[in-house]
């Protein structure tokens, strides 16, 4: 018995449960495959303040087997690195560092290389180039077993049709869908959340690439690192900070290694925990650094500062549905940052609002009301959906969309708890909204918490949860303004419309009564029609 | 930013990521921690062909924090062992089998212990002993970064209270809770499944041990070790074979490495590959293993063999409901194995039925209906639930009960989508029927699609679905044919109860009208009431 006993590697782990990376069923395959991929491209040209061009190709080559490519102008990596960043699970620099970006595991780009190879025998095939480097070509088969790249084709090429960036190909097994949770559905919400990115794209069904222009063109500002917050740590943490730690004494230690520690902050912890300021970190013991740990937690200690957070921004937000669906009232409301278990994060939310192919109630400079049919594209149809159906929740994380595990998310529980009946629409208990309406849910934060690898639904932190939800009450509110004013507006047009039918009547029966000519008749009903347009403005 | 780019050990990963393990809360923690350990045990308990004595010890240290104490009468484990396997995260015997086990993971055991590090500072605390060697006390720091653990005790002692086993201790931060989910409700559900198994347990409430006693002596049977199926296995895989198979014949590869493939199986394939029979399997190319991958899907080859299943059995889980519901009915359901991905795998379903509190009719040898109050215990008041209740689904795999994700589990997906109103039993749409009454799922299998690392819920695969689903209907039937014998039986009850009601009138009737005698009249209502007795039995 003991023989059998052996270390399993990472990547055979994750091979025999690829399902909890996202990779269940071929047509999430794909999705994840492209998901990964782009993730890392934005995130790689953001970190270097580059604006983001992407493209995204899905070529089908047999019945169930698919080649993806992900090409993007970032920075380019440099080629020692290429090998482990696609093919070593549990690599990168994302998940050391207490920065916002889309990956956080080190995971997604080589499991999608896995799966490749698992399902079409090829290793994924990379072309890489920096600024000033050459531009390199790789091919490589994963080894499953040491969770390491063998390479299989290494090659240097003086020119490349960009100057620097980054493709990424890969063979899978693959089902290529329509619809709602399509690679479609995911580009057009990655193009919603990113509005500062261009991204080409071509499906198997497409004839050309379709074209999403960026529509704000500045890079967010880069999010900086933070060190971690002292009540986020736990003991066990607490106690590996204080063996590796260079500071020589414990009240320079708390410090130097957390944010928000100042001298006084310092002083009052080592007081309450009953040590020495000049105690030896390296020598602190299980016990005191226990009693530390509790000090920490009776310690009145500010909020982690946010400059670690990129949100969206309101105005972007608004950019971003406004070119995606053609709604007839958008509402944007951001709360002011806050923090779960030591990690800052910031909720964004977006609704627009509109009667899909219904009528549009404009009233012009003079006070006239105008009823136009609305302009709609096919592409804004998927995003605005049905009056009678529940409204549609589009979830990001870190700007990222997440499209599945929809009732086992966080955000979810949010909305069915806020009391959309307030606001105009109608709802049922514990249910979503009715109504043609899309709300748009961001949440920016250093470490979102998922509820699995593959990075699909928000844990439901109560503090979470409780942003979430003012957030959407402030949105709502301004919807319920717009849903009420609007219901008057169309109203007040029924009330007008009766009128003006009914005004040339009137003019009959006075011209009767008064015995007045023709002329004046039409006089007294032009001047009836005046007084009411004047009246009855809105 | 080439320079950040680094490993990420898979300690720090789950350490950051530990709800994903079901750390998520500190009562779901000692659940977890638990359920590990015993997993663990049982298994090697089984794997030796010992009858399992199994101790849980939680003990209260400070408000949050709390010791747990796991120990067996296993074989115990060989000294080298011990930090692998309980100081590595992905080591361990089981993950590379194919064979019927708890553990799958190489996981569980070992996050348990970096769980109650990072929370109480301290590392996980083993007592080992096998049947002839020394018994061997650890104690050990897991070191995050290298995955390993650090021993930091290492004693040798000639005795110990056992003759074998092992008895593992860690301090964690938790929260104790009785109820639904409970660790209570964990070894209850546990004793259940494991009618072989003695389990003595104490909680920080109790006074003394509760003993679970085990309904029978009879160790399971060991369940074989298979060899993977040709339909299971995909390109990828292949390929890894071929290229570290000892046969040098691709025939004979394909008859060594796979099950239900013998000499004209094996010709089929290569036939509709159009490869060689003497081919070099570790010269196979990718276009070839592509072929021969193609071929396998479209040759017909048998189901994998099934003695690698373990299935509990309907007499142990008769005893096993019996023992912990006093219900009314019991009913059992065993499917045929059948196959899913490759695995085989088997579904086990009984359901206990019975109106809790209420009275119990019973008939006794002379056909005479007794009424009579239900004996219960607290114990099983758990169990039943209230006749308005949605019914209890008690979820195991590999006999280890499954207390969270109801919803999202599988299970309860074909519980669900079941016809209960055709058993007797209320049930609204997309809903759990109502009533008084316990439905128990089993899956046993080589490989259980959990849907997460925490092994909470089983993946909604359709193979499993559908078996699930006719092992509840057949073991639904026979609930149905009670249920409407009961209804019988109590309008029966009903009736008579009218009639002895009004023997003693119909005698005075009798009386006046034919002008008898008392004693007459006494007689006649006896030769009356013998007459409904037998011919009103039911």
């Amino acid at each position: 018995m003991a023989k059998s006993q052996r270390e399993i590697s990472v990547s055979e782990f994750f091979a025999k449960n690829r399902h909890l990376l996202g990779f269940d069923n071929p047509s999430k395959a794909l999705l994840t495959t492209i998901k990964e991929a782009v993730d890392n491209s934005l995130d790689a040209c953001e970190e270097a303040g580059i604006l983001p061009e992407i493209v995204v190709e899905i070529q089908q080559l047999e019945e169930d087997r698919y080649r993806v490519a992900v090409e993007d102008n970032g920075p380019g990596i440099v080629r020692a690195q290429i090998p482990n960043i696609f093919g070593k699970l549990l690599y990168g620099s994302k998940f050391h560092s207490r920065r916002q970006s889309r990956g956080q595991q080190g995971i997604g780009i080589s499991a999608a290389g896995l799966y490749g190879q698992m399902t079409c025998g090829k290793g994924p095939r990379i072309w890489s180039k920096t600024k000033r480097g050459k531009m390199h070509a790789f091919e490589m088969q994963m080894d499953l077993t040491k969770n390491k790249a063998l390479i299989t084709k290494d090659e240097e090429h003086k020119d490349w049709h960009r100057k620097q960036g980054t493709r990424f190909e890969i063979d899978i097994e693959a089902t290529y869908k329509r619809g709602l949770r399509s690679v479609d559905d995911y580009i057009k919400q990655t193009a919603v959340s990113n509005p500062h990115a261009q991204i080409r794209y071509k499906a198997p069904t497409m004839e050309e690439h379709r074209f999403y222009e960026r529509a704000v063109k500045q890079v967010p500002e880069r999010a900086d690192e933070i060190k971690p917050h002292p009540y986020g740590v736990e003991l066990g943490e607490l106690m590996k900070m204080l063996r590796n730690t260079n500071s020589r004494w414990l009240s320079g230690f708390l410090q130097e290694e957390f944010c928000r520690v100042g001298p006084k902050v310092a002083k009052e912890i080592i007081k309450e925990a009953g040590l020495g300021e000049r105690s030896y970190p390296t020598r602190i013991a299980r016990e005191e650094a226990n009693k530390l740990y509790r000090a920490i937690q009776k310690t009145k200690i500010s909020s982690p500062p946010t400059n670690c957070l990129s949100p969206i921004g309101e105005e972007r937000i608004l950019e971003g549905l406004r070119k995606e669906c053609d709604a007839d009232f958008y509402s944007v409301s951001t709360r002011p940052p806050s923090v779960y278990r030591g990690n800052p994060f910031q909720i964004e939310v977006g609704i627009a609002w509109g009667k899909p192919g219904g009528d549009q109630l404009d009233v012009d400079e003079k006070g006239r009301i105008k009823k136009s049919k609305r302009k709609r594209t096919t592409d804004t149809e998927d995003l605005l959906g049905n009056a009678d159906d529940t409204i549609r929740v589009l979830r990001f994380a870190n700007r990222v969309p997440l499209l599945f595990q929809l009732s086992g998310c966080g955000f979810t529980k949010s909305v069915m708890q806020t009391s959309w009946k307030n606001y105009g629409l109608s709802q049922s208990k514990n249910a979503l909204p009715v109504g043609s309406a899309v709300i748009l849910i961001h949440m920016a934060s250093v470490w979102v918490p998922f509820t699995s690898e593959a990075k699909e639904a928000i844990a439901p932190y109560p503090e979470i949860l409780k942003e979430v939800k003012l957030a959407l009450q402030e949105a709502g509110r301004k919807l319920g303004v717009h849903i009420r004013k609007g219901k008057k507006v169309a109203s007040e047009f029924q009330k007008r419309s009766y009128i003006e039918k009914y005004l040339p009547h009137v003019g009959i029966g006075l011209q009767e009564i008064l015995d007045i000519s023709i002329e004046e008749r039409e006089e007294v009903v032009e001047a009836l029609r005046e007084t009411m347009e004047t009246t009855r403005k809105i």
